[in-house]
């Protein structure tokens, strides 16, 4: 593949072309070296989407919210896009492949896109990946993109933190919300949604909530996490819905109006700027070597944090003599 | 504490000052910000010391077989430095200081210096300063210095690999050389010592091990690692360790002889430098920040990958701005 292909992928995605959509996210998934183009080339149209992220444990019913969620998008005449991400398995597992079966309702609809991304054994390579992957379908004019990722550890909290909402979803009978709490997850939560609120107990982890969030300082003028009580069933006898719409509508006012979207994008930018200079320098090191200065240290002839600051400063005459 | 702190007690550890030696190590293990020039300053007096490493799963013997070696050594008129990490531990656990007692019987000895390090909940810390402590016990005039670590795990693995032989236990009855086989412990290993070879099964370790060595590739005038049939108690009755000392000079002349030694060296010192590299750069990120790029990245008017080379770009200019 060769000469400027995004621009030609792009306005066809644009246009409503689901191939060239795939063809695009492929592209930034597999590390292409063309990424650096495609994404260079789309970046003056990215900015206009609003990234939702759903996130929970397996069990609560995150991808029949998500269904529901693009159902009630869709209604109001919205372009959707869903990003199913899952860091803790090295393939598309079943798991996530039945998810996507139970939302083909939407399948068909030419402004609905679902995408499934797996880590492919490396973290490192989907937590560098997804960034590109929510540019490509914000410059593909998406309104909306739902992230979706599975369970609630590190990883998923990680990913989480790329939306500019995030949705945390709990379920009765899963003691989920301590687990949910030790992983940090509560502290990135803009809403929490307990689903299947027609179980027993459902009550019970909603006073655990609020109990929890009641600890948390807070400084006047800051948002606080709704509680959403709902019951997502495929369409059928949804409910909640319709307020976890209004809820997230007015968490997205709330962004604009306190700055708070505009520092949390920025927040987002550094950590990826900074992971992607660590991925460059170790590209680097790896392929022009650092053999001159391990030996002389390995002779004592200099002292290794010196050669930790001639390897950094080395970076500007490399980013020049790469051509 | 300021002035050139380092030449004075490493005049005083050089001439056997204990406590002096102590101070060093506790300078270069908290990452003091003295570290730099304590290391720069003992710089010149390395490269002397042979370093051995001693891993094997908890309960082969590790310690009760290098308070062994150390006697052997001190027979020799040798001078001994151990030291014990546990990269597993934040601190020195009950297991660790329980061996320490057991190789009481070399603290009297001035000539043998001991000394146990953990990560203090931090491994990255203890993989940079596990280096720094090697090279003060090798200025300080060690001739030999054992590196006893913690159970067989990827941490294990990366911390044997700073010595220039590495010495894999396992014993009868743990099923451990499998385990070993599976943290790639078998691949860093230059010699194999099955201790408590007077219980049942030892000879059934010996074969499972000769079995797996056998499937090794191996280009002629490399090192095959010898297995070493052992029994280490405490001083009395030990076999096998005048055969383990033997071994260790033999591959220590092997790794002078091969160019090894000096390969060897070379690669740690190219880890470390990278290591250190990394840690540099994710200082200066957070003291210097990053935010008119991590702006300009999230306005979209700079693609990340750009910004990420101009973030290593800076590097050459902090370098001589930070004084």
């Amino acid at each position: 593949m060769t000469g400027p292909v995004a621009p030609e992928l792009l306005d066809r995605a644009r246009a409503g072309d689901a191939r060239a959509l795939a063809r695009l996210l492929s592209l930034v998934e597999d590390a292409s070296p063309l990424v650096r183009s495609v994404i260079k080339d789309l970046l003056p149209l990215t900015g206009g989407a609003r990234i939702i992220g759903l996130t929970g444990a397996p069990g609560v019913g995150k991808s029949t919210m998500t269904g529901a969620l693009v159902g009630a998008f869709r209604a109001a005449g919205r372009r959707v896009a869903v990003l199913a991400v899952d860091p803790t398995s090295p393939f598309t597992g079943g798991a996530l492949l039945g998810d996507r079966i139970r939302m083909q309702d939407h399948a068909t609809d030419e402004a609905v896109f679902i995408r499934s991304m797996a880590s492919r054994g490396h973290l490192g390579g989907l937590a560098s990946a997804t960034p590109q992957a929510i540019r490509v379908l914000d410059a593909a004019g998406f309104e909306l993109i739902l992230i979706e990722t599975v369970g609630v550890g590190q990883a998923e909290v990680a990913i989480a933190s790329l939306a500019d909402s995030v949705v945390v979803l709990l379920a009765p009978g899963m003691g989920d919300a301590i687990q949910a709490a030790k992983a940090g997850i509560l502290e990135v939560a803009d809403l929490f949604v307990v689903n299947k609120a027609d179980k027993p107990d459902a009550h019970q982890v909603v006073r655990d909530l609020r109990n929890m969030i009641a600890l948390g300082q807070r400084a006047p003028g800051d948002w606080k996490p709704p509680i959403i009580t709902a019951v997502a069933m495929n369409g059928l006898h949804d409910e909640g819905i319709s307020e976890l719409v209004s809820d997230l509508d007015a968490h997205w006012s709330w962004l604009n109006a306190s700055g708070e979207l505009k520092r949390r994008r920025q927040a987002r930018a550094r950590e990826e700027i900074t992971a992607l200079a660590f991925t460059t320098l170790r590209d680097r090191l790896m392929t022009n070597g650092i053999d001159e200065l391990a030996a002389r240290v390995a002779d004592g002839t200099l002292d290794p944090f010196q050669a930790a600051e001639d390897v950094l400063a080395q970076q500007k005459e490399l980013r020049f003599t790469r051509g």
